[in-house]
C-alpha cells in the first residue's frame, strides 16, 4: 500500500460520498411531504457529507495507481466503512435517541442488507427515518450483487472465481461490455423494485409502506416499517407477494440481465438455481405440515406462513410473518440451521450459499467413493463442469473460517452475559445477514433494542464480516497486506 | 462383497464372540463374590454367546479370502454391531427393566466409550452389571486405538492415512512388528488402567470404585457407578488425579507405544500433542476464572472444577464433577462447542480431533494469503511436514459430513419433540462420543433416562457413527460397495 494508492482510495471513496450525500436529500424530500421537520436533519447531513466528500475528491484527484489486488480489497472494506459511517449519521442526530453504537449497528445492518433493527416503536417513527433505512438497503443490495458479479470472482474470494463472467459473456470489449451490464442491471434492479411495489400496493399496503417494504424486499434486507413486520397486515396473498420477490433476488441476477442484454436463458440452467429452489420448497413443505400437524392450522394458512418465513430466511431478508419459534422445536432448529444456508451467488442474499453446499455435496459423494477406490479419478462436479482443485480449497477455507467466526462471536455475546441460544442465533443471523434470531430477545417477535453497546459491536462486526465474503476482510490483518 | 468374504467375516465375528462370551464370566464372578443373584445372568449369557460364536467359526473356518479395503470396511462394521448387541444382552435381561433400545444405547454407550446412560440409581445398581458397563468401556477403548493405530490410516479415512505407521517405525518386517506393537500398545493400556486404579485408590474411591472409574478413564468412556458422577466424591485431590489420566489417554498411544518398544520420544512432538495441551489449558484457564469470577468460588477450586470439566469434555470422557451448565452462559457455549473437539488420534478420544483442527488452521492461513498472491506456493503444513493435497480433501470430507450428521441427528430430535438446546447437544454429545448434554434433562446433572426409545435408537446409531470416524460407516451405504 503505497501513497498514490492511498490517495486514489480516498478519492474513490469521496465520489461515493457525494452519491451519498445526494442520497440524503430523498427522505429529506418525503419528510418535507409529509410535514416533519426532520428534513432539515437529512438536508444539514446531506450539505455536511457532500462538501466533506467533494473537498475529498477535489484534494486526491489525478493520482492513477498501478491496480492490484490489494487496492481492490482495501477499496472494497474503505467503501463499506464509509457506508456505514455516512448512514448512521442521520440516525444518530434524529431524535430517535440511538446511542452511536446503536446508530452504527442500524446503519450497518441496512447496508448489510441483514434487517436486524435496534428501534422498537417503528409504527411511530418519522417517513424520513423509516425511509432512509429503506433506502439504505437499497444501495446496499447494489453493493453486495456489484461486489457478487465483478469484484469477489476477481479476487478469487471464497471458490468465487467459479462465477468470473466468461469471454462469451462480456464479449471482445469487456469494459464496453461491463458498462452495458452495469446499465442491465440497475435497469433489472430498478425494475424489479417498481414490480415489488406495484405488487405490494395492489394486495393491500399503502403507498408509502408498499415502497419502502418493496426496496428491503428486493435487497433482501428485511426492514420494516412495523414492529410486527409482515405480521401487521394479517394478510395471506400480501405474504405470497412477498414470498415470490424475495426467492427471485436470492437468485443470480445474471440470469436476468443476461436475459435483459443477451435474450439468454441458459444460465436459469446453473446447478445452484435448482438446488436453491429444491431446499426452499423443501423446508417450507416440511416446516408447513408440521405447523399444521402440531398447531391445529388449516394446511393452506401453515403453507403459506411456512413458505413466507422460510423464504424470508433463506433469501436472508428477515421478515417474519408471526413467531414462527413458537410452533415447536422442530421450527426453531429449521429456522437456526437455515440461517446458515442463505441463497445462490450474485444475488443480495447472504449466508454459506446454495454454490458452495453443492459443491461440498459433491466434495463428499467423490470423497466416498475414492475411500474404495483410491486410484480411481472422481472429479468434484458443479452441475457437468468439473470444479478446480483451487475453488474446492478457496470453499473449505470461507466454510471454515464462517463456522470459526460464528463460534467466536457466539463466546463472546455469552461472555457479554446473553444466554446460549440468544448468543449463538445473533452470532449466525448477523453473519449470514438474515435478521431475526431465536429466544424471546432477538426472536422474530423481538428486536436488538435492548442489547447492550458492547454486544452491538460484536454484531456490527460480524455483519460486514459476512456481507464482504468474511475473507475480504480478514485478509487486511495479514501483515503481509501492508509490506511494499 | 463375495461368499468367501462373508464367510471370513462371519468366522472373525465368531472368534471376537468367543472372547466377548468368556468376558462375561468376569462380571459373573463379581457378583458371585459380592453374593449378587445376576452371576447366573451373567454365566447364561456368557454360555450362550460363547457356544453359538462357536458354532458360527467352525461353520465357517478355512476360507482364505482376498483380502481388500471393502472386506476391512464391512469388518470394522460387523464387529463394531457385534459388539453392541452382545453387550447388550445381559442389560436386557437384567432386574434393571430396561427396553431394548434401552440396553443397546447403554452398550453402545459403553463400546463407543461415550458414557451416557439410561440407568437412573447407579448408587445401588448391582456390581457385577456397573463391572460388565465399565468392562465393555474398557474393550471398546482397545477397539478404539487398535483402529485408529492399525487400521484406519490404511482405509485412509478422514484424512487418518497421514499417522500411517511408517517402514521406520516398523521396521522390516511389518506383521512381525505388528504384534509387537499390538503387545506393546496392551502392556500400556493394562498399565495406564492399573496405574489410574492405585491412584484413585489412593485419593480416596473405594477398591470397586476405583477399578470402574478407572477402566472409564483409561478408556475416555465416562461411565460412573453413582449418578453424581465424581460429584459423589468431593475431593480435589481426586479430581486432579482424573484430570491427569483422562488428558493422558486422549494423547496419541503411540507417542507411549514407541517409547516402550524403541525408547523414542520424538511422537511426543507431534504437534497435535501441543495443540491440544494448548487449548486444553487456555479453555480451563479461561473457565476457571470466569467461574470464579461469576459465582464467587475461589480460584483454586474454580480452577480445579473446570480443569476437571473441560478435560472430562475434550477426552471425550465425560465425567461431571458438579453441573458446570449452571455457571453461567460462557460456561455452557464453551461446553457445547468443546463437544466438538475432542483429543488427538490414535487415541480413546472421539471428536473432530486436534490434528484436524490444526490442519484446517494452516489451510486457512495459507489460503488467506494465496488470496493475495495467487500464484506463490503456501504449501499446507502439519508442523515440519507438508501435508498431502489428499489429505486436506479427506479432512474436508469429514468435518462437512460430521456437521452434515449433527444437524441431521438435531432436527431428528426436535421432530421427536425435543427441545432445541436437548436436540443439539445431544446429538454432539453423541457423534463426538463425550456423554453429557446441555439442559435439565441430559445436562451434566441428568442422564438420558427420560429419552424415548425413538430418539435413543438415533443417538445409537449416531454415537456408532461418530466412533467408526463417520466415513467407515457411511461407505457401506454406497451402492458401488456391493458391486462385484
Amino acid at each position: 500500500m503505497n501513497a498514490t494508492q492511498l490517495r486514489a482510495s480516498l478519492y474513490i471513496a469521496g465520489l461515493c460520498g457525494i452519491y451519498l450525500a445526494a442520497a440524503m436529500f430523498l427522505p429529506a424530500a418525503i419528510d418535507l411531504y409529509y410535514g416533519n421537520r426532520d428534513w432539515q436533519l437529512f438536508a444539514a447531513c446531506g450539505f455536511m457529507v457532500g462538501s466533506f466528500s467533494l473537498a475529498c475528491t477535489l484534494a486526491t484527484r489525478g493520482s492513477t495507481p498501478v491496480v492490484s489486488k490489494r487496492l481492490a480489497f482495501f477499496i472494497v472494506n474503505v467503501l463499506w466503512a464509509l457506508f456505514s459511517l455516512v448512514g448512521a449519521l442521520p440516525l444518530y442526530l434524529s431524535p430517535l435517541g440511538l446511542t452511536f453504537s446503536q446508530s452504527l449497528f442500524e446503519s450497518i445492518s441496512a447496508i448489510t442488507t441483514t434487517g436486524s433493527t435496534v428501534i422498537a416503536g417503528l409504527d411511530n417513527a418519522a417517513p424520513g427515518i423509516l425511509f432512509w433505512r429503506s433506502l439504505l438497503h437499497w444501495m446496499g443490495g447494489i453493493g453486495i450483487v456489484a461486489l457478487g458479479l465483478f469484484v469477489l470472482p476477481f479476487l478469487r474470494v471464497g471458490g468465487m472465481s467459479f462465477f468470473k463472467l466468461e469471454s462469451s459473456d462480456t464479449g471482445d470489449k469487456p469494459f464496453a461490455k461491463l458498462a452495458t451490464f452495469t446499465r442491465a442491471f440497475l435497469a433489472v434492479y430498478v425494475g424489479l423494485t417498481l414490480a415489488c411495489t406495484i405488487a405490494y400496493d395492489m394486495t393491500g399496503m399503502g403507498h408509502f409502506d408498499a415502497l419502502n417494504h418493496a426496496m428491503a424486499t428486493v435487497a433482501t434486507g428485511g426492514f420494516s416499517t412495523h414492529d410486527a413486520s409482515f405480521g401487521y397486515f394479517q394478510s395471506l396473498p400480501l405474504m405470497w407477494v412477498g414470498t415470490v420477490f424475495m426467492t427471485v433476488c436470492s437468485l443470480p441476477f445474471s440470469i436476468m440481465i443476461l436475459f435483459a442484454v443477451r435474450r439468454r436463458t441458459d444460465t436459469l440452467f446453473d446447478p445452484q438455481v435448482g438446488f436453491f429452489l429444491g431446499y426452499l420448497c423443501v423446508f417450507s413443505g416440511l416446516l408447513g405440515v408440521y405447523h399444521h400437524v402440531h398447531n391445529d392450522v388449516t394446511l393452506p394458512v401453515a403453507l403459506t406462513h411456512s413458505f413466507f418465513n422460510i423464504s424470508s430466511i433463506l433469501s436472508t431478508t428477515g421478515f417474519a410473518s408471526e413467531d414462527y419459534t413458537l410452533w415447536g422445536p422442530f421450527a426453531v432448529a429449521l429456522a437456526l440451521f437455515a440461517t446458515f444456508l442463505g441463497g445462490c451467488s450474485g444475488s443480495t442474499a447472504g449466508g454459506i450459499k446454495a454454490y458452495r453446499v453443492l459443491i461440498i455435496m459433491s466434495v463428499i459423494n467423490t470423497g466416498l467413493k475414492k475411500l474404495l477406490y483410491p486410484n480411481a479419478i472422481y472429479p468434484v462436479r458443479y452441475g457437468r463442469k468439473s470444479v478446480d482443485p483451487d475453488i474446492v480449497k478457496g470453499i473449505f477455507l470461507f466454510v471454515s473460517l464462517y463456522m470459526a467466526i460464528w463460534v467466536a462471536g457466539s463466546l463472546i455475546l455469552t461472555l457479554l452475559g446473553y444466554d446460549l441460544l440468544t448468543a449463538i442465533s445473533a452470532s449466525i443471523t448477523c453473519l449470514s445477514n438474515v435478521g431475526p434470531g431465536i429466544g424471546h430477545v432477538i426472536g422474530p417477535a423481538g428486536n436488538f433494542s435492548t442489547i447492550s453497546d458492547p454486544a452491538l459491536n460484536v454484531l456490527s462486526v460480524l455483519m460486514l464480516l459476512g456481507r464482504l465474503e468474511v475473507l475480504t476482510v480478514l485478509v487486511l490483518f495479514l501483515p503481509i497486506f501492508w509490506k511494499n
